[in-house]
């Protein structure tokens, strides 16, 4: 691969900024990568562990002569950095974001915008429960997809760019407006996030389970949700407060259907539990038949378990 | 490994089953092992897989001069399952069921048992989302949990030579009485598959996110709920009709739960949320302490994505 941008400032050094530098190293896709966390701990981390080429100790010096400009901060603070860094950005730089909901991150983050510089929105798909700029790795964006949400601020040639980038990085790309991006990732993502955590969180109050037979039994189903509810606090929280309208309608549609169900349990109806479970059977049947998962036996984890 | 029962009865042939005779030929645990399934398809499929020692045509066939006896059909129909053998058991015979709820089969199948027969409860925690025949596979219970719900059926002696078959197999064991078994695995696997059916059918009901989204972007949370909610639907239909009120009582805990957190995100109360998502994130450093998942940054499935 080749380069696409010369260079590129990273502000936030935690588990999407980090994988993005050794993605872009490992592709050769920037000249110079700089870094900026708001964390001196962090930034003295990410000198340790040779993250970025260089890390600087305030965002201006970072974004200074960038050509693309990551924020890669929880979203919650992506307006304010944005304010910082504005009156240093170069014309013609182009700023991408790396948040989980778009919609509020456009209406709040592009008025800052200076004259000249562009705006993308970018979502990467990708992630793991660990957080932090040790947590990164090059291919976390393997295969994954990274949705695009070209604004009012988005020329075309700039989204392209942006695009190529984020494929040179691994990624495949799908362009969505911002509505739409922040319904989809209701359904396949925020509101399985706070199902759950609510229900690890339940698990974890009951005094008549032990914390003990909690997590020894963890295997039988609720361990899968143990690992999503162990995503970082601050980013979930920021994308709840950020995706609330969304994230409210769903979150009605799901209680909706559970009491339904629930009612089919008391009543004893298990013509209808059966033709459901029928039917969401089918649904993973396409998951696989479009290559996002893998159908061995023991779910591919075999080596880590035993 | 030694022989721990001459002759076996595998009543039902299933993942479960399956699993268990491959198990079985791997450490030798059986002298012979018989199996019946109702259906004749299923039968079929076992001969040509070599499935069983033999494969009988009827269940009284192949209990005959049976040691152990394993009730591997779903949990509906261990009661009439029971009815149709008891004539044909020998005496000091064990039965055990491998049911996943425990007192709906102890209060329906003892009943039937006959004189100078034991029964045992036992439940294997371990499974795949894939059902049949053909699903099971030597190692399913390797390092898993199997509970032992001993009834009034069960003399010292049976309850200790089937912990020893289940260890034979590969498993942990651990006894239990029969309402904390059913309360257990209300919060670490029913209620979680029950929430994991409910979001893949939400998802598929929605008319503005298409199928086509789902599954593409399925990776970014939903997907795991994807698996949990392609399990075997006659089993968890018969599930949560046998596990009503543990069930019911914990949908009950995890609803409110789930309205605070709306509540939350509804009135923009940041603190609550991240509060809760902290602790749900101790949960799973537990969890991985206790070495029940990996902690491979990409879950150890990476290669089964690429």
């Amino acid at each position: 691969m080749s380069q696409v941008y010369g260079k590129v400032a990273l502000i936030g050094l935690g588990l999407i900024a980090s994988s993005m530098f050794w993605a872009m190293q490992r592709g050769k896709v920037a000249g110079t990568v700089l870094g900026y966390a708001r964390s001196e701990e962090t930034r003295d981390t990410a000198r340790r562990i040779g993250l970025c080429d260089e890390v600087c100790d305030t965002a201006a010096e970072a974004v200074k002569d960038a050509d693309l400009i990551v924020l890669a901060t929880p979203v919650g603070a992506m307006a304010r950095v944005m304010q910082d860094i504005a009156p240093h950005l170069k014309p013609g730089a182009v700023v991408i974001d790396v948040g989980s909901v778009k919609q509020t991150i456009i209406d709040e983050v592009t008025p800052h915008i200076p004259e000249g510089v562009h705006f993308v929105g970018t979502h990467p798909m990708a992630g793991t429960e660990h957080s932090g700029p040790e947590a990164g790795f090059a291919t976390l964006f393997d295969n994954r997809w990274c949705l695009i949400v070209p604004t009012e601020l988005s020329p075309q040639d700039a989204t392209e760019k942006v695009e190529t980038f984020w494929r040179a990085l691994g990624a495949n790309t799908e362009r969505m407006d911002a509505e739409h991006h922040d319904l989809v990732c209701a359904v396949v993502s925020h509101i399985p996030h706070l199902i759950a955590y609510t229900m690890v969180g339940v698990a974890d109050d009951l005094r008549r389970v032990s914390d003990q037979e909690v997590i020894k039994f963890s295997a039988a189903g609720f361990r899968d949700f143990t690992r999503i509810a162990a995503s970082d606090p601050t980013m979930w929280r920021d994308v709840f407060l950020t995706n609330k309208d969304a994230t409210i309608e769903m979150l009605g549609r799901f209680t909706e259907e559970l009491f339904a169900l629930q009612r089919a349990i008391r009543t004893g109806d298990g013509e209808q539990l059966h033709a459901y479970f029928t039917r969401t059977r089918a649904i993973r049947r396409s998951i696989l038949e479009a290559g996002q998962d893998t159908d061995k036996p023991d779910f591919g984890r075999g080596q880590g378990e035993k």
